[in-house]
């Protein structure tokens, strides 16, 4: 195997502090290589910088996990997984892949259009399309994608269409409404009554897009989706939710928080990836056939490129199938969420308090909680990555742990054992 | 299974004409479904509404494969798939993708930066550093991705920074420039007066990004590249220049054209897919350790999304290693590439000559490239998908023929007889 590569390596050296405009100045504007320096300076002068974990993830042995680290190979306890399920270890799911890469061959081998519309993945939107209960599915290559491309199609199929979005949406909506170059409105975080406003003050007659999630992954907190969809039904205004740290894990069948409080219906547009509950890699929408068809004919983030490997298609459709009949896992999930929150308390550890899986523990200070997740990590073996901004915003920063049904008792003893030690050691 | 998915259905129907305009004052601008039907119906009008095959590749018998048709499953002969190696049924490629899959599951979890930092994955990215003879390479999920975010970073990185486009580009590299907010220019395809000209107006003090592709993929024909790097030194600016179509199948290792040329190390960033020659998912940047480290801490399109499955990375650093030691796939590849142009001639029919593995045969009109594609399907067996607008250029449709290492002489003769016949048929 060639050299690492160097820009990975696992210990960032101390940077002596530069300035942007200094750089600039003295190395003149088209030096480039000190231009990426400075912009790499200045995330180690906040403290920004980030260092990837190589971790190389055991199946069958999850939440357990080999951690490369720069003395050698380490095992340790993985808190901070989206694999929420633990479904990418499943056996039907693996199986599905296996059988499929040695039937198939690995890769799609052409966009949709060209030859990439594989028989695994004309059946997973089908599946997807009946999980929403909507009539027609479109799968892309991510989460990420499926909502910047979509959100910018759809935004473009609407003459004079507006915007409005959440002030905490995720990055990939943010920026399908900047490629829509629609005009945007910002809602501050599930506020109905500012909603209200800018819906009344845009007019009943002008195309309107309501931009949302249903669970907000950082927080954890839930979105108002009911009053939501009353508010666009009043004003006329057409919805779109991301229900990405959502599927799989709620509702009967895994549809959600939509499917759970039986709104699915009264949704336009629902958002989703294989690449979380469901523990593969993909995005979709789902929605009316017309709808779905239009994004599919003029979406460029869909046309023009690969589509998804056979393998993997049909592994996410085996994970959404063992999810629409078994709720053992999300029982057990939620199990292991209340016990976590509970102990946490015993403890006398801080929470932000949410209704979701998801457990974020406060820090509030980037280098803190670089320090914090460095400390679990080396001292005991308890991989949780700091969230600091722009993930987050400055201030904000956390611990954000993330509970599998694959998670013992002993594992959180341990988990306490370790955030303990680490509260006393940075008095916090 | 639940009910097909109805957006997808075989065979479109008749729709009668529909103006956008007519819609819009006839339902409101609020009608949202009568919009995106109308979207469609202009398509339709256009001949330009899309029907993408189901196709079901059999690993071991590549180029052969299931077409589900309407009327049931068709065996077919693929002819315009990009797996133009054949790697994505290579057995150590399906073999690495199996082994993995079994031993660490089938996704990766997260985001690089919450656990989805896989072991295969940095060997992957040391991989292709070493391919490209680059400090550093960075994947991300797909060819279009690394283009979009890849771009749209180091633009938004350099202050002032202005941008010349090929005006051949593919639409992932537009919609990058577009995301930089960047200024751009455009110069006329491969003109190298014309960038000289745009490069000089631009002045030496100012940032300035040349993005182009080694190999146009639509028409087969090959940038000038050892006299843009010249321009680009000249002027002062940086290199951008997409190998998706080359990397695996030119250079002695398959590190692209620009390996094959010796130029690699005068470009400064690199992008690659490895969805193409290396038969799977995802796409990289390589470049300066400095470049590729700053776009890695900014690029929302890499930071904000899960990483690539480990068995997809492990697969593709399978591909890699095989096609930097065996030449075996290469000359066999041109080799049936030469045999087929030279055929085309000796039946007369249409090409657009290229120095590349891609075979343009023109037919310049949209409804009949559609007629003489579903002709080669239904009475031949043949896939060849229609390449229409705003793929290429109206009056520029073809079929698009690209041969493998895995078609025969006898393939090519079937084909020569078929497209004969279509020739005969619709009179071109
Ligand atoms: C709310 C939200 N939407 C979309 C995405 C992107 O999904 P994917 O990882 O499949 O690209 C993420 C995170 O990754 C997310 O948190
Ligand atoms: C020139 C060019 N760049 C990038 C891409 C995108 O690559 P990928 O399919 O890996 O997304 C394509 C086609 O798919 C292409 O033709």
């Amino acid at each position: 195997m060639p050299l690492a590569n160097s820009a990975f390596a696992n210990k960032p050296q101390a940077q002596p502090p530069v300035r942007f405009c200094d750089v600039v100045r003295q190395a003149g504007a088209t030096d480039y290589e000190a231009l990426f320096k400075a912009s790499l300076h200045r995330l180690h002068e906040e403290q920004r910088y980030r260092v990837f974990a190589d971790i190389e993830r055991i199946a069958g042995g999850y939440p357990n996990a080999v951690w490369h680290s720069a003395t050698g190979p380490r095992n340790i306890v993985l808190w901070c997984s989206n694999d929420y399920l633990g479904m990418s270890q499943n056996a039907s799911v693996v199986g599905a892949m296996v059988e499929t890469a040695k039937r198939m061959g690995t890769g799609a081998g052409g966009t949709r259009n060209i030859g990439g519309t594989n028989h695994p993945l004309v059946g997973l939107e089908a599946e997807l399309a009946d999980l929403h209960d909507k009539k027609a599915a479109l799968v892309f290559t991510s989460g990420y994608v499926s909502n910047q491309t979509g959100i910018s199609t759809i935004g473009k199929l609407l003459p004079g269409c507006l915007i409005l979005s959440d002030a905490s949406n995720h990055n990939s909506m943010i920026e399908g409404i900047h490629q829509s170059s629609c005009d945007k409105q910002i809602f501050r975080h599930n506020d109905l009554d500012h909603l209200e406003q800018l819906l009344g003050a845009a007019g009943r007659q002008r195309p309107k897009l309501i931009v949302f999630e249903s669970l907000y992954s950082m927080d954890g907190d839930i979105a108002p989706i009911a009053e939501i969809c009353d508010l666009a039904e009043r004003y006329g205004a057409m919805t779109y939710c991301d229900e990405v740290h959502a599927v799989g894990m709620y509702g009967p069948r895994g549809g959600g928080i939509s499917e759970q409080l039986g709104l699915s219906a009264r949704i336009d547009v629902i958002e989703g990836t294989l690449a979380k509950a469901f523990g593969c890699l993909g995005g979709y929408i789902a929605g009316s056939a017309a709808l779905v068809d239009a994004v599919r004919s003029h979406a460029p983030g869909f046309i023009f490129t690969t589509a998804l490997p056979p393998a993997v298609c049909a592994a996410a459709t085996a994970a959404i199938r063992h999810l629409k009949t078994s709720g053992r896992e999300r029982s057990r999930h939620q199990n292991r969420v209340a016990r976590l929150k509970w102990m946490l308390d015993v403890h006398g550890l801080p929470q932000l308090r949410n209704g979701s899986h998801i457990v974020p523990v406060p820090v509030g200070d980037a280098k803190t909680c670089k320090a914090v997740s460095d400390y679990l990590l080396n001292d005991f073996g308890i991989y949780i990555q700091p969230i600091n901004y722009p993930t987050v915003p400055r201030g904000t920063e956390r611990l954000r742990i993330t509970p599998t049904p694959l998670h013992t008792d002993e594992h959180i003893d341990q988990l306490m054992a370790a955030l303990s030690s680490a509260w006393r050691r940075f008095e916090l």
